[in-house]
């Protein structure tokens, strides 16, 4: 006998074919009603059971949290709110649940705080709210691969481990094998990192941009998708020490292409979740509707889940130079009233989250391409304006997220890229390689960075980066 | 003015139609034709240059490698070996390349040694060897999410940075924020390990299984797709310190039903290079076959790659016992007359490579599903048979390649699992989690580990490890 997903029966019009499934009890009403689920939808299937016909032992087993299957009739159910429900004419209990132990744990069908359900992180995902976290994150990677496919561009594994530590993005992790209490030494007493197992000092990639150009000004347009790290001590809504990231790269492209780019595969994967998981999402509004009840009127959102996602999908981004930027901010009311924490007084400020806000949520109100920034307070690697004193960079800044994507044309000439890192002290000897793209057949060439969990975190309308990640990685925790 | 890709404009039918294309130079003959590619295709596109109506300056500059634009009109080829070329009516040079610098590079067209491509793996993915391959492994990956995703699997991210050790799959890389030179001691005097970034000792991953494992018993079906680590110093052809693993695990499912998805997958993943890597695998088998002639007739494949990949997708994988396997061995040519290494005494002993490849390329001429090995050569956490001494592990070996899939039905009964654990000292402390599985509904459930780039050397021919991945990291080596 064929065994069917929860998700297939569902949708079943093969009335009173016996079928089998497998699942989990989320709820055994009346010694008669067994709602399982598999994880295939986060709806459950409603399995009928005759009491009088069944050994009643094992009827005792089926209790929340137990694993079983279920043969049955697919029928047309009496109820209301199911279209169809199993007769049950067997079960077989794969796996108990004790009772006393399972109201300890987030299975216990009611309200837990989030972060108790990240304690239960091995758990959470049998709830309703991390099932279809999951199933959202799993659609938008997709969704990912299959833009960029679809487009012609061609996926890179950069290196995780590396031994340049030169692009500066952030604080790096050690990577090594060397006897922490005894380690080898020099001549001069210091760490002898040839002993290493690589033979250096090596780190956790914080970008793949460097090395995803060396596949774009060969393959023409490339990305990668893959986990980067900060060794960062932020223990913020925002922040996680390992996440994933998505960068796109392209040749003969310049920033407006870039910004082109960045926009049109945001919509087909925010498009994409919107099309494909419409339950998870429907699920996912209406708790964000409940949890924001909590909250006074003016922190609560201003447009439901999926009106926001269509939103995005159906506005164009504004793009504003950081110039005009810096003017709307310098004449904004709480620049005036000094109620930023940051004033902003003069051209070349860095822009903080609370001035990003105010001009994507209060301004603006829509998502925000911010482009050609102070040199000073962007990466060597940005293309140099004839100004002298802009790069060619783009920041995308997203309602309720901040900044979701950072990119740039890169600096393609020579001459100036390498007077660039002199400035900044970044040794030849570590990029020569990354110096060469620029000496055999250079061309304009753009890119930009995603980091993923804030597009989950975006897409499922959830507040702490912690969780849309199976098991998030922060200060003093790295449990699981 | 559109701009076109290469792989485009050689499927054209827009004849006399003016187009423009970006790319590198491979080649410019007689002061007339330039061959230029993009990436998007092996190919190239003839550009057509009237010397006499051109800049001379100009196509001085026109030289092996540089980056050029070209707008013209596509027309009918008059000349043999393409259909359409270029009829080229403005050129513009975006990178120069110096002739004698090109010619101390891979750019340089001619035979280099695979260990010279990997001094220069900046410049190797230029080359027609790399370009293929790099767009074959990105068509693979593709497939690998598309497999799952058509088939109801959800994608997981699994921790890269853990906290747990017990796995025991190999050595591994420890991840620290302490200063190496004068880190933090306890009042024992040993390295004080709560002061480190994650407060306690973390590793780089060997797998995500234990972690997949928390999502299959919730979800049902799902997959990883990351990096995973090695600090072995092994210098071989078949292993790296990094590399990608694809990691499927599914509840309700036993063993014959692992075979079964592993078998199908592979299937899928070969056929979908076959479908849509044509070109770039037709030019990597005419590669295998011009390194094949310097090797003596034994040492050479006794059929092409295109013919292997298509006898894989088309026959049944040999599903054979360890015990058989071990009678087959014992029985051998090679092991009667003492050619093995390590010689099969008796059943018990570990299959070494020279035995998988007899299996594989000797006796049974195709891929084998070797299953029900020795509990006590496998991993604490696979299912043990009723016989107490044998394990419900499946490795799948493939010709050339040798063990390229390992799997298992997993440890479901809680007693059982931690009676092993205790036999192994794995500490409860650390698994907590991992035990907790087997508590609150546990079922049948079974998953396996595909290297992928075993799986792309298979593909592409390619004989050594290093030469299917963007920038191997082996010992003593983390250049780029």
């Amino acid at each position: 006998m064929k065994t069917y997903k929860v998700a297939e029966l569902l949708l079943s019009e093969d009335f009173h074919k016996e079928v089998k499934v497998n699942g989990w009890v989320k709820s055994f009403r009346a010694n008669r009603f067994i709602a399982l689920n598999d994880g295939s939808t986060i709806k459950t299937i409603q399995c009928v059971v005759d009491f009088e016909k069944m050994d009643a032992a094992l009827l005792n087993k089926v209790t929340l949290g137990a694993a079983i299957s279920v043969i049955g009739n697919i029928v047309e159910s009496q109820g209301s709110g199911q279209r169809v429900e199993i007769q049950v004419n067997q079960i077989h209990v794969y796996g108990e649940a004790n009772p006393d132990e399972v109201s300890k744990t987030v299975l216990q069908p009611k309200r837990h705080s989030l972060e108790f359900l990240r304690e239960q992180a091995h758990l959470r995902p049998r709830t309703n709210t991390f099932g279809a976290i999951t199933r959202v994150r799993s659609a938008l990677a997709f969704a990912v691969h299959e833009y960029f496919q679809k487009n012609g561009f061609y996926y890179i594994n950069t290196p995780i481990i590396t031994g340049s530590d030169a692009e500066g993005a952030g604080e790096m992790f050690r990577v090594t094998t060397l006897d922490p209490s005894n380690p080898p030494k020099d001549e001069h007493g210091q760490i002898d990192y040839k002993e290493d197992f690589f033979g250096k000092e090596t780190n956790l990639t914080v970008s793949g941009q460097l090395e995803a150009e060396v596949f774009a000004m060969s393959l023409g347009q490339v990305y990668t998708f893959g986990p980067t790290f900060r060794a960062e001590n932020s223990n913020t809504s925002r922040h996680l020490a390992e996440f994933w990231m998505i960068e796109p790269e392209v040749a003969f492209c310049e920033l407006d292409g870039n910004m082109d780019l960045a926009e049109d595969f945001i919509k087909y994967v925010v498009n994409y979740a919107l099309s494909n998981c419409e339950e998870d999402l429907h699920f996912l509004e209406e708790r964000l509707l409940n949890e924001e009840k909590s909250k006074p009127q003016t922190e609560r959102s201003e447009i439901a889940l999926m009106e926001k996602l269509r939103f995005v999908t159906e506005n164009n981004f504004k793009r504003v130079s950081y110039t005009e930027a810096i003017e709307i901010l310098k004449n904004s009311k709480p620049n005036k009233k000094k109620k930023f924490k940051y004033l902003i007084e003069a051209w070349g400020a860095d822009l903080q989250s609370e001035h990003e806000r105010y001009l994507v949520e209060k301004h603006f109100k829509c998502p925000v391409i911010l482009f050609d920034y102070p040199a000073s307070i962007k990466a060597f690697y940005m293309r140099l304006n004839e100004d002298g004193k802009t790069v060619r960079a783009m920041d995308i800044l997203f309602p309720g997220i901040g900044e979701i994507v950072g990119g740039s044309q890169r600096e393609e000439r020579f001459e100036v890229l390498r007077e660039k890192m002199a400035a900044l002290d970044i040794p030849e000897e570590e990029l020569w390689w990354y110096l060469d793209l620029r000496k055999f057949g250079t061309a304009p060439h753009s890119g930009f960075g995603l980091g993923f969990e804030r597009l989950v975190q975006f897409v499922t309308g959830m507040g702490n980066i912690r969780d849309v990640i199976a098991f998030p990685r922060t200060p003093k925790n790295a449990e699981f």
